[in-house]
């Protein structure tokens, strides 16, 4: 099980290191972060053949607004340099072979451990949702497709659903564009709501990275640009996984 | 279906009110929104009879620290003016009878509406939480057990099914404390990770109402309070919800 006493060790501050971290955060270079590994982290990150159900796919419950978007996102990872993400059940999936910083070791038992964002499995119900990364450009797009279990107000996406699905879009592009591993903050200003089957598209920056922090920004809003659903900006504090030796 | 062409109606400013708002939020004083009625929207949300289950209520899944602190908030709704708040399927259930905001009229159909926070219905598995509020205050205390489906770093609740948390009991707060309804903004400082299946208390107050909006702030913590796993502060938009019309 997890060895909660050494998770003090793991504390995060949003404007300055806190005592402790340096023991576990390995000084990381902006061009370390931000140069050549970037490829090697996406190429280990998306791998060509594997088992595992990847959940960013179309489904029978995509409307056409999703469809055409994921096509024309596709389109563009053949000649635009864009990346189409998998979505594994559980960042356990993602992080294979990977060893979890000091105090976070958690042994594997026999729990069915789903990522929040791929908890609900049954197609159209929850999270539809699927993210490309360019990884020359620093961005990432997430289309968003909610289902009737992530209502808030009646017919319209909780906010905390968006609110999630922006956090993990961050987490996601953090990693990829520089080893950015667990959130700091996460700053919401919603505009409008988003109706229950509808597309959003979320457009993602980093904006920089300055002291072993990535800062990025969102910007959610409609397939035709029209109506802005809410913009964010997320703090995320880069930590490196090794390998983990063969035992 | 949602008439997405209203939708417009209601958009959400932090800062002002926008062009086309004063149509639709009556403006409410802090007396109305702060005084009396506190009690008539706490007795019309917690219903004496009702059919619906209540997802608030202790299962097998529960930990003796979620039990135990469920106990004592318990005893204090009798000696203590706390109210422990029902939690239904769906946010149709909680505002039967009340009609939505000029704009939002969503024709019912057959869906199996959830609210977000309820989308797993797997006891332990997805959200454990129940909601304690104090009229009087003007506070709310959560206690939340996140189950394995929750999970974002291995072994761990995903920031953003906290964040999701901290809107929702935000919402619920905003909306007995003073017809609070929309969330305007929500900023999250994180400091620690919560171990799935432990228990973090989330401890909301209102710190003001003015200009239509309620500024509340939470703090999440261990149950002893030596853990700090993450600060936040929201901001919901006043708008009232009438009397439906029998027809």
């Amino acid at each position: 099980m997890i060895r909660r006493s050494f998770l003090g060790a793991v504390r995060l501050g949003q404007h300055r290191v806190l005592p402790g971290i340096p023991q576990v955060l390995p000084r990381l270079s902006p061009t370390s972060a931000f140069g050549s590994s970037t490829d090697s982290l996406v190429s280990r990150f998306c791998p060509e053949k594997t088992d595992l159900k990847d959940y960013a796919l179309p489904n029978a419950s995509w409307c056409p607004d999703m469809l055409n978007l994921y096509q024309e996102f596709l389109e563009k990872t053949k000649t635009d340099g864009w990346v189409k993400l998998p979505s594994f059940k559980s960042n356990r999936d993602h992080i294979q072979g990977l060893k979890l910083p000091f105090g976070l070791a958690v042994a594997s038992d026999k729990s069915d451990w789903r990522i929040f964002t791929r908890c609900i499995q049954e197609e159209g119900q929850g999270y539809e949702y699927v993210i490309f990364f360019h990884p020359s450009k620093k961005k990432s797009i997430c289309l968003f497709q909610p289902g009737p279990y992530l209502e808030g107000p009646p017919g319209f996406a909780h906010g905390g659903s968006l609110a999630a699905l922006m956090d993990e879009t961050f987490s996601k592009t953090a990693y990829l564009a520089g080893e950015g591993l667990f959130t700091v903050s996460l700053n919401i200003r919603f505009k409008n709501l988003i109706p229950v089957g509808s597309v959003a598209v979320l457009n993602i920056d980093v904006e920089k990275i300055e002291d072993q922090k990535l800062y990025m920004s969102c910007i959610a809003q409609s397939r035709d640009q029209q109506t802005v659903y809410a913009k964010s900006s997320g703090v995320f504090l880069q930590l490196q996984l090794e390998e983990e030796s063969s035992q």
